[in-house]
């Protein structure tokens, strides 16, 4: 099969009302209120060296760990997600901003190319002595990342000259060469900004050095976190390790050799995308199967129906298999937007539907989710149960997720199409225009549709002469009975295979495919292994998962609520909600409240008939404060 | 009504077969098992000073706390412990222990008086420096409960005596004299131990100093804790506080305007433990009625129904009304014990069976799950489900609740019966005789029973010549039906008042009293705030909380079991287990986990009849890894 690669985002023009209206949301509030907090929060002005250093405002650690010590990355992924931004819309003041903060970084770099501003303007002579705990590394990363995205939208070099600068630093400093530290990044990230760097500019060495730090990371003995410790604080005064294991960082053993998905969530997802970066760069078949392996364990045992990774705040990561709590899940927004780059790399690693069926669950719940409504508030955490007690914040300490989320919608659209030689594939849908090159053709891509509301969907495919290529058009796994018309002729959409349904024929101006995939609410079960939704039942519909919000079902608390198992589910258009949703809505029965005293008694609470109404998760938490759930009590009959 | 008070636990003789087997386990195992522990763990070493400081095995907090510090509470709350044990049989070898920590202590004293290991032996100069976080407070009060009991048992006074010197150091350094800091512990505890050597002494220093810091604690402004930290840190160098607000340490307002319960639980119950010591000590109505109001609060919406307490492992305490999760519960064994501490106080400031209750069922429940069956493993956290992860440990980092459980059952006799001038009130059953004196007569006790098991209870009188006096006998609150006999006679059992049936005659030699405490298996149900138990419901039989446990109902996670709502409940004696228990059996229905591949599915679980078999919640853990749940889910029907 040939091999697909994204069509990126900005050749991809969102025209859809959902999209359309999350891209302006963020492009309008969400880019500039967080160059707002980003200067509140004292992050911008720490960019800002030689000065002193302003005093300690978060806890630091007994490892000397402070959230402070990852802020350059908030200002890459700012950087970032703002350059997304104006590739939609150019914006002087947005441009002004960025200008103004890369003026700061490039007089912040060393002269020996060094560049983090928390090492530089507080303890410089500690560089690199921590690469376990204070993200230098991740820190780089990220703004490369920023600097790889200004020059894709601006082609202002400067950014990158500057982190290319740090680069080669780095380069010199670790490795495996004489007289280099063996070390690599205790928060993956870097490995797949080198990637990027390395698709823009086809220079080896960033391939190379990504590929060192994938294949050093776990090696040992000795294990380079204990060399490096031994050496900073020497044989007596061992700090104790504050997560106390390497699967944190999954470098408890080489990556080839990983087979369970382990320790903190982000840093994982991070890892496992530049792992299936290099195994389709460097055809890597122990690598790719390494990547198999892991996905195949967290979505088998590790995800929550949401697509929400981590179900620990402790190590803001995995646990054990089936252990997915609702009311406590950490479920990080980084995580999905993370798991969201992961299954991009292994679809285009592997064109298999089941990898775009997950890119897309995380898109449209686990995600998004994580900014709200008006685009200027956020949940780090995304709990699939809640009493009321949680709301979303405007800004956070560690600000990681609120950039992720905003750098994923302002590119969103790079996740619709990929083109090869001799096709073209849609993997999302939800009325987006493009124009691809398909083995030289140049061909006109509109879709449209009210995608996720309906899977009625029509495409017009319109090459600039006619054209034999693939039209692989997938048909999500939650979805039965899609039904498939080329110019109004049935296709056989039977003929669907490993996800997608692929069309191949001379295509000419003005060929129409539709696509009907029927989208009826749906119930999910989970496995029993999973403790806490035994009894319980999940709605869906399309890809969205709904929840039960107590704004749309007032009288306490949502968990009052039970669904029959025989109560139909009705899809609902709510014109009046959130500009255009679809709700889902069911007879059920619920508990009274009112005549309870005591914490306990003897006597089980009374029930009546009620109905009940449920509104996609992502949406939740926009209305104030109000209890939630997604797993809702099942009766029988 | 007259005053009653507790008949101390040496007098108290422990002959049935409950507690008879957990005292011998405690006396036999438990306590010399500890002492092996705190040599291992280096805990005993750190009383020998002057010698270097070890290296740090812990981690070291940014504002500058540690595990470590408080050691000596936990030594002193082995000699307490250990002293309870002697005082049931004495043991040289446990004595010579004792005599050699005492010999350590001694020796560490600072010629003013001051002892607190970890401050004399690295940072001599900081002492009193840090009152909020350091525990110097909390370990003066362990120590001195240590020093109390030993003096108590073998009336020996050196340990007394270096402690009393500790306390006119700490007396002339903190108070509202001039000079004097208006200091007052982070860590509740002292207080407490106060008032106990306030009634061993008579000395009126001890309750006004217990006094001054239940009156001080929250006085604002300034807070003590912020005027420290100012002298501490400066004004410019403000480490955050880790715990972010005074709620951690009951300290945000003054304790008699306190009405909600907050923070670190076993804090609190410390706390209030003194408080009520103390509004009984000085008639303060003022004190007592915040001691009703913080105990509805506690029973009405914050309490496990096993009576753990905290349901946060992040703060070791308190979150909000209703937020009880069952699998992550934080319970710990310390504050069920402290909550036993607190109940016993409120139970003789007024004779209400509502206390005694509470006081039996986190004896029964919270409190003895804390302690394996072997006596050398435990649990510091509590949950009432597992999903088969957790297990008991045989020792912690932090090992507060390892002695807090043998010293309870240690000096559990002292739970059983009250004296007053004209009365003695039985509150719990289980097996025990006693001499008492009431109004000047010598009067025998023995209450024989299999209890909790059973409810029949025979209990004579033996009075040394015929005397008039008040017999009061709890009927528990989870009983109906209860019936009395005095000497063959039925008495009006429905007479009771607050939970006491109060028997007044001319007691002869060899009156005989049967009491009949019905403890049918049955069912409870929690409000629906609770939103964990929505749906579900716990098993109960007299003061025993039940739970279901892999290992009696193999076949996978005991989670995939449900109990129909009309399925009888039976109590079966089971000789064969745990020495003798009884186990509550019914029909289920259980989903089968063999037919599932993927986490979610759109089919329900097919569900087959089971039959369940409950144990009793303080025995889980105790034959290997295994689910675990209290609250059941409940199938209509």
């Amino acid at each position: 099969m040939s091999r697909y690669a994204p069509v990126p985002f900005p050749q991809v023009k969102l025209e859809g009302q959902f999209w359309h209206e999350r891209l302006d949301t963020v492009l309008d509030r969400t880019v500039p209120s967080q160059h707002k907090k980003l200067g509140e929060y004292g992050i911008l002005d720490s960019l800002k060296l030689p000065k002193p250093p302003p005093p300690l405002r978060f806890p630091r650690h007994a490892n000397g760990f402070t959230v402070q010590v990852f802020w350059d990355s908030d200002v890459g992924k700012w950087i970032e997600a703002a350059s997304y931004a104006l590739a939609h819309r150019r914006n002087a003041d947005i441009e002004a901003k960025i200008e103004a903060a890369i003026d700061d970084l490039e007089k912040a770099q060393a002269p020996d190319g060094y560049l983090n501003c928390w090492y530089l303007g507080r303890e410089p002579d500690k560089r690199w002595t921590n690469l376990r705990d204070n993200h230098e590394m991740y820190n780089a990363g990220h703004l490369l990342e920023g600097a790889v995205a200004y020059f894709q939208v601006t082609g202002r070099r400067r950014f990158l000259d500057v982190m290319e600068r740090y680069l080669d630093h780095i380069y010199a400093t670790f490795g495996t060469g004489p007289g280099q530290r063996r070390g690599y990044d205790g928060h993956e990230e870097i490995e797949l900004a080198l990637m990027k760097l390395y698709y823009l500019t086809g220079e080896k060495k960033h391939l190379d050095f990504a590929a060192y730090l994938i294949n050093e990371r776990g090696q040992q003995p000795p294990h380079y976190f204990d060399v490096e410790r031994e050496r900073r604080e020497g044989g007596d005064s061992k700090q104790p390790y504050v997560f106390a294991n390497y699967e944190y960082s999954q470098s408890h053993k080489p990556v080839r050799e990983q087979d369970k998905v382990v320790g903190h969530a982000v840093r994982a997802m991070y890892l496992y995308t530049a792992m299936a970066d290099l195994a389709a760069e460097l055809d890597d078949a122990g690598l790719k199967h390494a990547c198999e392996v892991l996905w195949d364990d967290v979505m088998e045992t590790k995800m929550y129906v949401t697509a929400g990774l981590g179900p620990s705040a402790h190590n803001e990561g995995f646990t054990h298999d089936f252990d997915l709590p609702n009311q406590t899940a950490y479920a990080e927004t980084c995580a999905s937007v993370a798991l969201i780059f992961w299954a991009q790399r292994m679809l285009h690693l592997d064109l298999d539907g089941k990898y775009a069926d997950i890119l897309e669950l995380a898109m449209f719940n686990g995600a998004l989710s994580g900014l709200s409504r008006d685009g200027e508030h956020y949940f780090y955490a995304n709990p699939l149960e809640s009493d009321g007690t949680p709301t979303r914040w405007d800004w956070h300490t560690c600000p990681c997720c609120t950039m992720n989320v905003s750098r994923l919608v302002a590119s969103v659209g790079g996740y619709f199409l990929s083109v090869a030689e001799d096709g073209v594939a849609f993997h999302l849908y939800g009325g987006i225009a493009s124009d691809v090159e398909i083995g030289g053709v140049k061909v006109g891509l509109r879709e449209v549709s009210n995608y996720p509301w309906s899977g009625d969907i029509a495409i017009s495919v319109d090459p600039e002469t006619p054209a034999a290529f693939d039209l692989a058009l997938r048909i999500p796994g939650w979805c039965q009975g899609a039904k498939v018309q080329v110019n109004g002729e049935e296709a056989d959409a039977a003929a669907a295979k490993r996800g997608y349904l692929t069309i191949h024929r001379t295509w000419q101006a003005s060929d129409r495919v539709t696509l009907d995939l029927p989208m009826p609410p749906t119930r999910l079960y989970a496995h029993p292994g999973v403790i806490m939704d035994a009894g319980r039942v999940a709605l869906k519909r399309g890809p969205l998962v709904y929840c039960l919000e107590e704004f749309d079902n007032p009288g306490g608390r949502v968990q009052r609520i039970k669904l029959p198992r025989s109560a139909e589910l009705l899809a609902e258009p709510r014109a009046d909600l959130f500009g255009g949703i679809v709700t889902l809505t069911a007879r059920g029965t619920a508990i009274d409240e009112g005549d309870w005293k005591t914490l306990y008694r003897t006597t089980p609470a009374l029930q009546t008939p009620t109905s009940l109404v449920a509104i996609p998760y992502y949406l939740w938490s926009n209305r104030g404060q109000g209890s939630m759930m997604v797993w809702v009590p099942e009766q029988p009959g």
